[in-house]
């Protein structure tokens, strides 16, 4: 196998999305990981419900109504600003640590991100972060108004970068990411955030358990869809020596 | 308006999937909760990947599979013989208390479920449960090959019962299948069966939550999807009266 280009999905790949956390907490103090936790449920959930209704709106409005959603089913009340500051936050993620590096030694490919993130999302985000500089292209789903993992998604990068499938390896840490790049056709490097050790923690039985760190923990799991990623990493930082065997 | 014919939603609907929780507390003691809740997410998860990846298997394999699934990610040992006794269960579930006897004060107009259970799964429970006897039709999604709230699944009423969209009062307490009835343009009472002051209840801190309740209420909550139903009801009772006043 060749590899002509690297891929990344955004959020939860190269941006640590739980970042979101300390500013949900300092807007509602106590809520902080609770209101994270049903946002990303429910913003996922809108991305495919929308998708398959043919309702497209893009990722900036379903993100702003599955926060709506969560403040509103906690009885958080709050004003536009509160929302707005939250909302601002997305576009000026933290970068998860080894992310930077690995991009830059892997260089001679070439290097995008394609994400569910509208274009205007998208470009700020990547600006803001530093990675304007090393990825050759920043694809917004949006063009084709359907989300991943619709296969019309993945075919962008095809479109964009003019590599088929075969040559590409898409890289995400999202479990139903990894498993649509793969039925689409590409090679897919998954990466497993939280190891099965850690998990193991986080089961007590109901009453005891931190059913917090479970919500979170369903999001990081591969899921059972009958699919399997070509390769399981646990960080950014091993890329460049996965793609090193594959000139 | 006239109402032609009434069509339900099965599971959650006129059948308590909650009841699927004593048979997993007595398979796995102190999980029962947790499994019931974790399962249903990804029940429903699996249901929209799948559709918007087009690698349809039908439901009874996708509650399997999100069954298996959730005693993985909580670490639960487990025969495969336990798994079927717990699947079991989804061939009888408890009707909700009201469901016989609203469908029965309703038979003057034709009455279905349209189901994204698959046709074996669904006629053995309406079989087993009884409705069989005052049901026009049990329509599973499965001929389409894709889940709600894809319109070709709404689609299929019209198809199987020749009434048109205009003439079909569509009900469902899922929230994501009332938007999507709604937006294929069915006429749609949906039931919410947890009082926005019986939610209040459920909302505490982080630490002190009952985050098991407040993730039972996500699935309960209408979503912000931009689109409304046309009646709000707080259970299957009101239904007669309701369907009365369009003759």
């Amino acid at each position: 196998m060749t590899i002509k280009a690297v891929v990344f999905d955004a959020y939860g790949t190269l941006y640590d999305i739980q970042s979101v956390a300390a500013v949900t907490e300092a807007a509602f103090p106590g809520y902080g990981e609770i209101v994270t936790q049903i946002w990303r449920i429910k913003q996922l959930e809108y991305t495919w419900l929308r998708s398959l209704m043919g309702r497209y709106e893009d990722f900036s409005v379903i993100t702003r109504d599955s926060l709506a959603y969560t403040l509103g089913v906690l009885g958080l009340q709050h004003d536009s600003g509160a929302l707005e500051r939250i909302m601002e936050k997305y576009l000026h993620l933290d970068l998860y640590p080894d992310a930077a590096a690995a991009l830059a030694a892997m260089r001679g490919r070439k290097l995008a991100i394609l994400s569910n993130g509208s274009t205007g999302m998208l470009t700020t985000l990547v600006r803001n972060s530093g990675l304007d500089r090393v990825l050759d292209a920043t694809i917004s789903i949006d063009s084709k108004k359907i989300f991943k993992p619709s296969p019309e998604a993945y075919s962008l990068i095809e479109t964009r970068l003019g590599v088929p499938p075969a040559e590409v390896l898409f890289v995400s840490s999202n479990p139903w990411d990894a498993c649509g790049a793969k039925a689409f056709g590409l090679n897919v490097a998954w990466i497993e955030r939280v190891t099965p050790e850690a998990m193991a923690l986080a089961c007590v039985k109901n009453d005891a358990v931190a059913p917090l760190t479970m919500f979170k923990a369903i999001r990081t799991q591969m899921d059972e869809l009958g699919l399997e990623p070509d390769y399981r990493i646990g960080a950014l930082a091993e890329l460049p020596k996965l793609v090193a065997q594959h000139p």
